[in-house]
């Protein structure tokens, strides 16, 4: 149960945030549109390999199944994903710039002052441009927020897989506000 | 100098970026609107206090004294408030909510797990509604975003405290959307 009294105690991690916080919850699921959904050089797999790796990095269980499971349904990858992001993606096809950029994402998750010239520099002699480095620091922040928000109000977080599952199919074709609108109008309704 | 080329090495801290990226510029600029600036039972000081005193936990000089100068300009308090952040606020006055909420806070701050059934039982017995704890919470987890993006990229962060003086007085006055986008417009036109 979560620390505060929710609305609707049905609804899992952030979906009952974001139900209890509506002035709030708009900014939150523009914010993962903009970073996840919206065109970009990096594909869609790849940021969300950076969001999963970086919940994993925290301990949040319900934001690192979540978006293992986008990233599944983006890349039609297995669900072996899931537990591949917790070992440092050793199964899971890498390309040398995405490594170098969840190396990045992993000293923001400790702290934004970890990140080195030396981590850019990297970063950039495998092609990866500063847009693209913006993008993974601002994913890798945007998720310190997100796990902490889940797991400071200790949210119900379920165990079944195929939860996530089910949700990631949804949210990898039609966005995290469509989806999170059809969440909280159906939790409206019951 | 910035670890990326902005657009306008001019504009320290997070205005840089939000000039470099306009795309999460609005969802991070609403998010803190609604945190910050909109009616809420806790003071826009005491959200302030929340804000600056979690990015000097995590380290982020220019969060933490500009938003020391928005507690500031909200509570007409002295200059001195910048500093007592640093050392847990002796001098300032905070209710017993307010430094529970704090507690509450530096938890979040360090990881969302570490918020405890105690930490919220103490909170309540101040008084705190769980409305203010999810507030608290989220804010506590937004900095821990934001701290990570100014200092991830290693923007330009100046010393002169009357620069932080007199964007705090806008933002007071103003809010966070129509002050970036004020910093916005004129950096264009420059």
């Amino acid at each position: 149960m979560a620390h505060i009294k929710l609305n609707n105690e049905n609804l899992p991690g952030i979906v009952g945030l974001l139900d209890y916080s509506p002035a709030t919850a708009l900014p939150l699921t523009d914010l993962a549109n903009a970073l996840l959904k919206e065109d970009s050089t990096l594909t869609k797999a790849e940021r969300e390999i950076i969001a999963a790796s970086v919940s994993w990095w925290n301990g949040c269980h319900f934001c690192h199944t979540s978006h293992a499971a986008v990233a599944m349904a983006h890349a039609v990858a297995d669900i072996s994903i899931i537990d591949d992001i917790k070992n440092g993606l050793p199964e899971t096809e890498v390309s040398p710039k995405l490594r170098a950029l969840l190396d990045i994402a992993h000293h923001v998750q400790q702290s934004g002052k970890k990140v080195t010239p030396e981590d850019i520099r990297a970063a950039r002699e495998t092609g990866a441009t500063d847009k693209e480095i913006h993008d993974t620091v601002l994913i890798a922040a945007a998720f310190c927020m997100y796990n902490r928000y889940v797991d400071g109000l200790g949210t119900d977080q379920p165990d079944d897989e195929a939860l996530y599952r089910e949700r990631g199919r949804r949210v990898a074709r039609d966005g995290y506000v469509a989806v999170s609108e059809e969440y909280l109008a159906s939790a409206a309704t019951n």
